[in-house]
C-alpha cells in the first residue's frame, strides 16, 4: 500500500516520518482537540461546521487558534491533491504544544502542536448503512465536559471495545438512565408516531455538526423533532434508530441490546434523511 | 542547560530527538498508563509499589506488559546515571502503540511504547513542605475510572490552572459533595480527635502508592486512621490537611477555600510523617 502523505507543523512529510515530541501535550495529558471531516468527490463536507467547532473547542482549553482558516483549508486541500483522496476523511488534531511534563499549562509562548492525516473509507456505499448496525447499552463512564471534542478518548474505545466483544458494532452509552451518544456518533431514534427524538446539547454530548444538519433536513421533511433524553426502553420500543457522524452521515441501528428494532432492516426515513443529508452537504461541500 | 538523555522504545536518545508516531495511540486516543518514581541519593523510592500498579493499569485496559520488569529497572538505573539524577523524579509511559486511527484496539501484534525521562526535582527540601500549600474545591469533572493511571489528565489539569488563577497552589476535587483527590495527589485530613480520615479506595480515585505507606506509617505511630470520604466542610474544621503523592511525599495544606487550616502554618503530625516517610522508604529504596 502506498504511503500516506501527512502533515506535522509546516511539514507535508511521509507518514513514516509523523512524529510528535514525547513532551507534546497531547502524548502527556490528552491536551489536544480534534475535528474529522469527510471528503466526496475530493470536495470537504461542513468545512463550516467544523472550523467553527474546533475554534470553540480550542477556547475552552485557552488554547490560541495556532494557524488561519485559510491555511487550515489550504493544507485539507494539499492533502486531497497529493494522496489523491477521493472518498474518506481527513483527521486534524491541534494540541497545546510541547513543554516539559508539568499539569500546569505552559506559557503562552509554546507553539501548539497541528497534526493532519487523510483515510481512505467508503462512504456513501458502506456495510453499515445497508445493514444497519446492532448496538448494545454500557454506562458512560466519560468525563463532564463531552462538549469540548479532545483526545480523551480512552472511554469511548473501551465502550467500542465492549461491543466489539459481544459481536456487536458499536454502544450506546447511558447515564442516569438516558442515552448520551454512541462511542462516536449522536444517537437518535424516530417514535412510533414518527417524532425524530434526539438528546438536547449540554455538556454532557457533543453538539454534532452532522447532528445540526439532520435535525434541519428532518424539520424541512416535515419530520417534527424533539430534544430532550430518551431512555434505552424506549428506544427499543422505537420505530427507527440511527447514529449520525460526519463519516457515517447517518447509520441506522436495527438491534439494541438484543432487540430488534423495527422489522430489523435500516428504517426508511433514517435512509431518506440520509440520502437528503448527502445530496444536501454535498452541494454545499468547498 | 544540559539536554537530557531519555528513553524511547529500545533507545537511549536525546531528549530533542524523542519523537512518537502521530498515530501512536497515546497521542490519538489518551490510550496509555504512567508512573511517576520519586528519586533520591540516586535510589529508586517505592519501585514495588509503582511496578504493581503499573501492571494492574495495564491489565485493566488489556495492554500486554512490554518488557519485564527487571529491564525497566535497569532502564531506571541507566538514566540516573546517564543524567546524573540525584534527586529528581523518573517519568513512565507505556502506550497501546502505533496503528493508524479507529476506536478499536489493534491487533496484539501492535507493540506497546514505551518512554522514560528524568526531572531533576528538589524533593527532599520543598517550599510547599515548608509553608504549606493553599488549595480551592472544584467539581471533580473527571471520568469514572481514576483507579487506573492514564494519561487522560486534561481534567487535572484544567482543575490545577483555575487554582493558579486564583493564585493558589492547588485544587481538590469534589463529587457528590465528598473530596475525592487533589490535581495530581491523594488527600487527607488530621481531625481534633487526630484521626487522620482519607477516602477509601474505589474507582473514585487513584490507589496511592505513597499513601498507602503512609497510613502503615501512620498506624505504626498510634494515630488512629479511618478510610471514608470527608467534605469540604470537615476538612476546613480539621486540624491538619495534606496531600500525599510520589513526589511531594507529604505536603501540608494550610488552607482551603479561603479558610486557614489549624494556625496556618504545616501540621506537626503532618510534618512528623514526612519525615517518618521518607527515612523508611530511603531505608528500602534500590
Amino acid at each position: 500500500m502506498k504511503e500516506r502523505i501527512v502533515f506535522v507543523n509546516d511539514e507535508f512529510i511521509n507518514e513514516t516520518e509523523a512524529k510528535v515530541s514525547i513532551f507534546d501535550r497531547g502524548f502527556l495529558f490528552a491536551d489536544a482537540v480534534y475535528e474529522v471531516t469527510a471528503i466526496i468527490d475530493g470536495k470537504i463536507l461542513e468545512w463550516d461546521g467544523h472550523i467553527t467547532r474546533l475554534k470553540r473547542s480550542l477556547k475552552e482549553l485557552d488554547i490560541k487558534m495556532p494557524i488561519e482558516t485559510n491555511k487550515l483549508l489550504d493544507i485539507h486541500y494539499k492533502l486531497i491533491d497529493k494522496n489523491n483522496l477521493t472518498e474518506g476523511l481527513i483527521y486534524l488534531q491541534i494540541s497545546r504544544g510541547e513543554d516539559d511534563r508539568s499539569f500546569d499549562y505552559p506559557d503562552s509562548n509554546v507553539k501548539p502542536t497541528i497534526v493532519l492525516f487523510t483515510q481512505v473509507k467508503s462512504l456513501q456505499e458502506s456495510n453499515l448503512s445497508k445493514n444497519g448496525m446492532k448496538v448494545i447499552s454500557v454506562p458512560d463512564i466519560r468525563w463532564a465536559r463531552r462538549d469540548i471534542k479532545t483526545v480523551q478518548l480512552l472511554a469511548p474505545s473501551m465502550c467500542k471495545m465492549m461491543a466489539k466483544k459481544s459481536n456487536k458494532d458499536d454502544a450506546w452509552m447511558v447515564q442516569d438512565g438516558f442515552v448520551t451518544e454512541g462511542t462516536s456518533n449522536n444517537a437518535h431514534i424516530i417514535t412510533k408516531d414518527n417524532v425524530l427524538v434526539t438528546r438536547n446539547l449540554s455538556n454532557d454530548i457533543l453538539a454534532g455538526v452532522t447532528r445540526r444538519s439532520i435535525l434541519k433536513y428532518a424539520k424541512e421533511a416535515q419530520i417534527k423533532v424533539e430534544e430532550r433524553p430518551f431512555t434505552i426502553e424506549e428506544a427499543k420500543n422505537a420505530s427507527e434508530a440511527f447514529v449520525s457522524s460526519a463519516t457515517t452521515f447517518i447509520g441506522p441501528v436495527v438491534e439494541i441490546d438484543n432487540k430488534i428494532i423495527g422489522n430489523g432492516k435500516p428504517g426508511k426515513q433514517s435512509l431518506r434523511l440520509r440520502e437528503i443529508y448527502i445530496g444536501e452537504s454535498m452541494k454545499e461541500a468547498l
